[in-house]
């Protein structure tokens, strides 16, 4: 076959693909990062790239264009005279030809800051692995004959009560010389007093565990001490799937439509958790956190858990996502797994479980259930409102004695995605805005910069991630540039407020002067729009569920997820994403799914009731409701079409005519 | 590095090996058989090779040898004038430059002729392995969403009463589609009432196991339903592990002084297992035994068991053998182990255990658990003696009261080693003699030819095995050509007893026109003194042990594996290789420890006999018995020195002088 090569520009990244390879799919194949928010279906055109010049001589601008396929009109629909000439969407134009691709600024997907820090968790200690020394004596021909096994079953039964333990078999193949090279004294890490997994020569007294939170965007690794729960490093990482779709949908199209894709994805979520495994061990090793005495790599970890959503979980096992992926969305588990890590490919000690959280239903997987766990809903008497959101959205609401749970189908909105300018929250993202109702100006604060633009020369802004689209449109609704219904007011004397190009209204948030992509940054009327679906999507669910569960006011409502601690909570009130409730009785709870998986790692009991809670809350699938058509009309607007917001009414009344910077 | 070509004949096979590399590491590594019963320590001398020309040129004698190393001690020793020039041993020479090696029909390791049929168990049959049938309905959006294993757990535990069932991690992977591929009917496999191991879509009735006994030399697999317990095919081959060396202490220390050693033989027997798994299938479908719904290769079988001595056992499970080789001979385990089909290669159902049956003590291992639980001793009023004689001897001794177990170092003079002319099971091998003790001329059957030798023409005898040894040397002794302590009578007048060309007696048994190797078959004094201390050892065993048990008399013996069924049991009892008995309660019982391979495969109940009466046997580790020394040296004589056989008298005195042959 006949094969061309492929320079990917500004990364200077080249490799050799056959004839009429997409480049989407080459840029994957070689490690370039192009936004592909649509996994590549040609819906979303973020993948926008320029076609540089031959390698081998001066091409004219058409020959240049035949070193590619031809221009599709998905790409015509996408492409603007403004992208300037030899533009194409990556996903669309496949290579017959040598070509040299140029990405631009606006088409790299950036490395996502991870801003999910570990809090200390309150809770018994009572891991499911723990460690035991025991000595056993040098046997001799004259006393009867017993295996090593059973010598060492023996002590473990004599010395700590534990009985009937098996042994993991490849553990059982290294027993005879561990023990002798311990002179006979073996420490031996037990699971849930069942297995033995592994075994060390001599005294050994530290264990590790890993408690793993895999998000459709993000994977974080807590590396924790088993006898203590306090975590010693923490290492994240993009998740390596976001190539194959940046959403769920697109992942599970992605892996019906190809032959491999499941085995695919699931082998790079794997490789992305062994790069995890080694880096947070040199990590704790760099920082003096890991005991000198817990030699070697990976294997030092001797247990792990994780969470992820339903159909990252099936991917992750291996399973098929086609039947969770459409009506009526079963999934092949529902109760959590104990998988030997070598079953999997995981690098940790390969005599160990992972344990896998159970899952509620439908997309409502095991990370719910670890903010289930973390935040205890049952255990609370209040009516309370859990919402995280990620690149989805779930929601738990109940009390003590009775919780349900929802997905909603938010899309990517609140991540950034399907909003012209959005980004993932990334350097140079505007993450806070505030915005004059006066003069219609705004200030805003990116990543990566300590102070707002006001303060600073050359900020650099390159787009817009989650909190700050919220913030950014709850001020234009405040400022009266958009109204209740999300349409804007054309007749503000303002240069912000204008038509773009095709007519259609938008506000300017920053000039293309203060950018790093020599564009204007803007928030569009269709921006307002997917805001409004995804905010409507989670307060319908919402309510649905508060009308099920005949619970007319919320007293708490949790905000959940590296994201939701980013919100301001007074913009998410102000656009009506949830229900009324007191401002002081709004939280940022964190990233409350890594906490219950960092709970499950190190307590029995947290698992148990894992299993035993993810059973008993009950699954509400709102899209079938008859009523959810409406209420989602309804929830569209802002912050409703009906309901009343007393809290916020206060609020609103007290704020001052002109716009307070908090620093 | 440099190579050099080497190639071996009558084969054919060749290859490049590098340089240095022992002729005998070059036929293994190119698939040629030569015999090598020290496992190439240089102690047997049963590995010559005689060196061909060279390929390129008509070398010189010398010349020719200089692609060879240097001729050593080891070989001086060995090595006579009478074997022709150009003779080396295949373990002591390397090749240092391309050589033409021939393998004299002498040192050909034969294909050994595998007895062991399978006979009908009388046993009640619950396997381990079950087969349901479940029908699950087809889910809607509109009831209670389950997972779909959820569902079938619920339907194994409504219709079947199966509860806890947890599920082998690969099957559930196929969960969705295969319940989905048998429109909602699945056929579900489950392993002791624990564990789904195996799923398939609709409904499949029939189900597969199978039995297998590693024995030093042979292996046996039993192809087995696991619904009534028929054997509906057999195989066997030669263990694969026999070029590593011919008995245990050989393979261990092969083990020992290679460090890739136990890797290797472990390979090769699993290799091996996998070749008689994908050939059982092909024979039980050719022969219509197996049932045309069971589609596909090995993962037919869904469970498997097997039963090999102590050595056999650990290097089968990758254990270093080092331990139970050497003083204490502590073994890795002495309980049965289930391990995943998966985890040690055998290409089988994945999902399935291999269950590996307990093992006693010392070399007392799972083959004679396998033969415990066949003959059930614990149930027998009377006293029992029990030899399981392959490479090894092992004996069981006791009532329902009491059995004691004990392994006997008869080193492998029974199956023909350490025997001039001894050489295995194969054909053209002596299996039967009588000798006239008028005229001292022997009759002779060998393995291959319906008939006697005084009936056929050409019977190409090429060596004597086990079962000849023992008739040729009991009728030796009756014939009056040796006496009670082994010693030749020079005086009788026949060609036949003779001394050979270092002044050593020997009696010929077969002249070499009636062989095929044109060399005389000969009986000499190391041969008698080799079976005096194989049976020696034996015989001292069941006396030591008797004492033990405070037994006086045998009141039945059993002779047990492939080898005891052939034996004559009149010249074994002539010999004194075990106490004496009435012959009429002296049984050969076949392959008792594959019968318990079988038994295990089938019953439940047999597992857990298995693993109770495996501890409760009391091992005897008669090397350190003070009076070992002393019994053992009366034994050597025949039948003994001091202990009266009243039965052999009577059968004595009963026998006419002239010798019958029976067909």
């Amino acid at each position: 076959m006949k094969k061309h090569r492929v320079i990917f520009q500004p990364s200077g990244r080249r490799g050799e693909v056959p004839d009429g390879t997409g480049l989407l799919d080459a840029a994957r194949n070689l490690g370039v990062d192009i936004e592909s928010i649509c996994g590549g279906k040609g819906t979303c055109g973020k993948c926008k790239v320029r076609v540089e010049e031959g390698f081998f001589e001066k091409d004219s601008m058409d020959s240049r264009m035949e070193h590619l396929s031809p221009l599709t009109d998905v790409e015509r629909k996408f492409l603007k005279p403004s992208d300037g000439p030899g533009m194409r969407l990556a996903c669309a134009a496949r290579a017959l030809g040598d070509v040299k691709i140029f990405v631009p600024e606006k088409s790299r997907a950036g490395k996502q800051v991870v801003r999910k820090a570990a809090g200390e968790l309150h809770i018994k200690i009572d891991p499911a692995v723990k460690k035991y020394f025991v000595e056993l004596g040098k046997p001799s021909l004259h006393e009867s004959i017993k295996g090593d096994l059973e010598k060492l079953l023996e002590a473990l039964e004599g010395n700590y009560g534990l009985k009937g333990l098996s042994i993991d078999f490849p553990v059982l193949k290294d027993l005879q010389d561990t023990i002798r090279k311990g002179n006979w004294g073996v420490t031996v890490s037990v699971w849930k007093g069942r297995e033995i997994i592994k075994l060390e020569p001599g005294f050994v007294e530290v264990s590790y565990g890993l408690a793993v939170d895999v998000g459709t965007t993000t994977v974080v690794g807590y590396l924790t001490d088993l006898a203590t729960g306090k975590v010693i490093a923490t290492e994240s990482m993009m998740n390596p799937q976001v190539p194959y779709g940046e959403d769920v949908m697109s992942r599970i199209t992605y892996a019906m439509t190809n032959q491999e894709g499941v085995r695919r994805m699931q082998g790079s979520i794997i490789e992305g958790l062994n790069e995890i495994v080694d880096n947070i061990i040199i990590k704790g090793r760099e920082s003096g956190a890991l005991a000198a005495e817990a030699t070697g790599g990976g294997e030092v970890i001797a247990d792990m858990t994780i969470v992820f959503n339903t159909a990252m979980h099936h991917i992750f096992l291996g399973f098929n996502p086609e039947h969770i992926g459409r009506s009526p969305f079963i999934p092949a588990i529902q109760h959590g797994l104990d998988i030997k890590a070598r079953d999997l490919g995981i690098r940790i000690n390969p005599g160990s479980y992972i344990y896998v959280l159970p899952i509620e239903a439908g997309f409502v997987g095991a990370d719910n259930v670890g903010v289930l766990i973390a935040m205890e809903p049952y255990n609370i008497e209040e009516n309370v409102l859990i919402i995280d959101i990620g690149t989805n959205g779930e929601l738990l609401l109940g009390n003590r004695d009775r919780v349900c749970s929802t997905s909603c189908a938010t899309g990517p909105a609140f991540e950034g995605a399907q909003i012209k300018m959005g980004m993932r929250a990334a350097p140079g993202a505007i993450e806070k805005v505030r915005i004059d109702p006066a003069t219609k100006e705004p200030v805003y604060k990116v990543i990566g910069k300590e102070e707002w633009n006001t303060h600073i020369e050359k900020i650099d802004a390159k787009g817009i991630c989650g909190s700050g689209i919220i913030d950014a449109i709850a001020w234009m609704y405040k400022a009266g540039i958009i109204d209740k219904s999300g349409r804007f007011d054309m007749t503000a004397e303002t240069p912000r407020v204008r038509k773009d190009h095709e007519g259609k209204p938008e506000y300017v948030l920053a000039w293309a002067r203060e950018t790093s992509i020599g564009a204007d940054i803007t928030i569009t009327q269709s921006d307002v729009r997917a805001l409004q679906l995804a905010k409507g999507a989670l307060y319908a669910g919402a309510k649905l569920m508060m009308s099920k569960m005949g619970i007319e006011k919320l007293d708490k409502v949790m905000l959940a997820g590296a994201f939701g601690s980013y919100i301001d909570k007074e913009s998410a009130l102000t656009l009506g994403m949830f229900p009324d409730c007191a401002l002081d009785n709004i939280y940022a709870v964190g990233n409350a799914a890594g906490d219950g998986a960092r709970m499950a790692l190190v307590s029995n009991l947290k698992r148990k009731e894992a299993e035993e809670k993810a059973r008993w809350v009950e699954f509400v699938e709102i899209a079938i409701e008859p009523a959810f058509e409406k209420e989602f009309m309804q929830a569209m607007h802002l912050p409703h079409m009906k309901d009343g917001f007393p809290n916020l009414k206060k609020l609103i009344e007290k704020e001052t005519p002109h716009v307070m910077i908090k620093g």
